[in-house]
């Protein structure tokens, strides 16, 4: 057993080889690769994406799987999170008949330029028939997969967080709906905004560079051990932990733009950088989900970031990283800029208080067609009632509204509630970590040292050991609790709002 | 057999896919990199380097061989070039037991680190240990791959340039000698050198890179095929011919140093970025020898760059790239002083007339190294013996002498040759090329498409169908002919210097 064992972990290890490899190419793809190479990039990132995919469901992972079965229970932590997801990936890829996922694959990539086209255009009718054949080849591979008497929706939702059921979802968002809805009013109804005009100050890319570097190593980003870049998205991107970098995008006249951008990324990179050693060269050393990840980007972009206690603090260094700027501006006045809230109609760029409102509105939606309550040609009117219902606020067009993601193009349902999530998990966390530190005057002192530590101790150190429920529960003592998060939101923009 | 073919093809194609893979990484790690991640990387390039060697030799790549060992004569000139290769590749990395192979590498490897302490400290006896045992090992790993009769060093020359041999050089590099050093003579004795203090003008980096992508793109390289960015040392990387990258280093007091690597690389790159598309996707895609990738890159760096005829063109350009710069340099000046001949120590320093007798003093010490006429402790003195020989000059020290590169260090013997043989064989194309085309005048014109056209159709696309051999004597109608090299030499610092 143990000669197995030692197979088993350099077979993952192997495995872990491609995906770094993979990992530097992606970087490379997204940053600096030549626009003219993308034909010979796809062959290459097929070969490599097969090649891995092989790997998952090759006899010699299926003879290990079936030697190691009976020997879970007798396994170390991270042996027996090493069975389990390998154990999950090869049932996952040997149900789904190779041919369908080949299939899916040609049609994702056609729907993408589709959905690009109908979105320039504002003509949801071209993309329509694309996504309706993404609908039912999701469909038809789930189909494989499904259990007795389970959903197909959970199915995907479990794909992209372990665990998570529309059982749970729907009672969370149901809380969310209860919480922010009304806040929302009150702040809608306050009819006041506060003065943010000088938000759009020039800053010269340099120095957006400098005060956002600074930011991100001062709040535990190591930049010995990463490499910040530009690219059209921010992203981050890890291949070890010695090695994670992150991009941005530069806005000279929205210096808050990218300064926040790089908190968010560093979130991820923190939690890529610093899990454990005895599991940095395996398969564990990845964060545990989606969920988790975004839970550490949200965390320090918008618990720190946008906290009244930070903006204390970091006015004091932008007098000295730019001397030039901002120079009548209080922390008062900062802080109150960066969290105006309102109804909005683009995701990715909602304030802290209504962006779990955006998620709902596509969780609802995928849930109802995976449950055959509507057909894709119903999106367009749904999303927008639902716009108003939640938002109060209609799309004037589908470009504004059901075209705005990608992520449907991509055949990617079930991941936009983990967005959701993970803003969730981070005010759970919170609330623990106040019981161990003064989080609150550390984030006002720029002392973000234990903070940081708290969450490697908790979290980062132990990578994908444990399944984000396990791992909940270890912290919090309890599962997913939606009350933190919504008192955090009530408490934050009542105060700001009336 | 076609399915057999076809198997082999597609055996090697993946072997192509890591090759990318490497290339892509390898581009990485000397860009942009973060240093803390080095252990990781170099434990991914090892598994990387092992995968694709043990493809190299495997028991399918075995099968493959013998079934079209007989067929060999049946075979289009592709496949017959891909047989060639896998056979030698095949041959070579099974004759050698692979435990000899690791102790090398680790050998390799701490006497780099070595070399470089022995450099910066001037001290041989640090280093000598260790290049004594990689000679040793040298010997021994050349020693399982001795056919009847053969001389250990000519196995070494030809890993570097397929057929060639002590036999070939040695005729070669005393062509050189008799030439070269007496014309040395001549610019030294006549004891004038050309005013070249304006070459220190200060020209910001931003514009150096205005005038040598420029450059770069006139003279035939694709940056919508590429990119150009900053490293340590110069280098060329393809990975594809649509993606085929160069970096250059910038010294702001020293515009013609980036400018002059820029061409030498562009020379590089446009030779992968050519090759025809049948073969692009091959492991035939790439050039076929270290001298003939070195008569590009040198033909583009010197035959062109350093012609009166170039001067008279680019000065013109210069006015427009760089108008605040070099306001009342002649295209005259700027050759003159870009064609300084004199004795020096440092190869890589070295101008175009000496360049080569720097490679020969190299030739000849590792000639007598594997002939056993001297031992590791007797280089620094046989070193400086041959500079004061050959260059007139002695080094002051072992740091500026025989410790300078760092190919011994690596055991790359058998390397040095090609660089100057590159440079013969770029002289042997031009007397073709001038059979066809005005060559000289068409540089003075600043139109290279013609030029850089001969190259490709000659050269370029062809990729490494034919030997070196093979495609000189396409091209050329003889073999290696140190005649035209020598001539051009002649009459360009004759001229220069008389």
């Amino acid at each position: 057993m143990e000669q197995i064992i030692q197979d088993f972990k350099a077979y993952l290890g192997e495995m872990r080889m491609f995906r770094q490899a993979q990992a530097i190419m992606s970087f490379d793809d997204s940053t600096i690769a030549p626009k003219a190479g993308v034909a010979a990039r796809a062959r290459r990132n097929g070969f490599f994406a097969q090649k891995v995919f092989k790997m998952t469901i090759s006899e010699e992972m299926k003879g290990f799987l079936d030697a190691l079965e009976s020997e879970v229970g007798n396994l170390d932590a991270p042996t027996a999170a090493m069975y389990r997801i390998a154990k999950k990936n090869y049932d996952k890829n040997t149900k789904i008949p190779v041919e369908l996922v080949r299939e899916f694959s040609e049609l994702t990539a056609k729907a993408h330029v589709a959905w690009e086209q109908a979105r320039e255009n504002d003509d949801f009718e071209h993309f329509a028939p694309y996504l309706e054949q993404i609908v039912a080849k999701s469909k038809e591979m789930v189909g494989y997969r499904l259990k007795e008497g389970q959903h197909p929706y959970n199915i995907l939702l479990d794909d992209f967080e372990e665990g998570m059921t529309m059982e749970i979802y729907d009672e969370f968002f149901a809380k969310l709906r209860e919480t922010i809805v009304p806040v929302l009013k009150t702040v809608v109804n306050s009819g006041k905004q506060p003065e943010a005009g000088f938000m759009r100050e020039f800053v010269p890319k340099a120095d957006q560079e400098k005060i956002s570097f600074f930011a991100a190593e001062k709040i535990g980003y190591d930049l010995e051990r990463g490499y910040i870049t530009e690219s059209t998205h921010p992203f981050c991107n890890g291949s070890h932990k010695t090695d994670v970098r992150m991009t941005t995008r530069y806005d000279e006249n929205d210096f808050i733009s990218s300064f926040y951008s790089i908190l968010h990324e560093s979130g991820h990179a923190i939690y890529e950088q610093s899990v454990c050693d005895e599991i940095s060269d395996t398969i564990l050393s990845r964060g545990i989900s989606m969920g988790f990840h975004e839970s550490q980007s949200r965390f320090y972009e918008n618990v720190i970031g946008r906290s009244r206690g930070f903006w204390e603090y970091i006015a004091e260094e932008l007098k000295t990283y730019l001397p030039e700027s901002f120079k009548d501006i209080t922390p008062e006045q900062f802080y109150r800029a960066t969290n105006q809230a309102r109804p909005s109609l683009i995701r990715v760029e909602a304030d802290e208080l209504t962006y779990s409102l955006h998620i709902m509105v596509r969780y609802e939606i995928e849930r109802m067609l995976f449950n055959d309550e509507i057909s894709v040609r119903d999106l367009p009117e749904v999303w927008n009632k639902k716009y108003e219902e939640y938002l109060g606020i209609t799309p004037p067009n589908n470009t504004l509204g059901v075209l705005q993601d990608i992520h449907w193009s991509m055949g990617a349902f079930g991941y936009f509630p983990t967005y959701a999530l993970g803003t969730a998990y981070a005010s759970q966390f919170v609330a623990q970590m106040k019981k161990d530190i003064d989080m609150d005057a550390l984030i006002a002192k720029g002392d973000f040292a234990a903070i940081t530590a708290w969450m490697t101790g908790k979290i980062h150190r132990h990578g994908s050991i444990y399944t984000p429920a396990e791992l909940l529960k270890q912290i919090c003592g309890e599962q997913l609790n939606a009350d933190y998060y919504t008192a955090y939101l009530k408490g934050k923009f009542e105060g700001l709002y009336s």
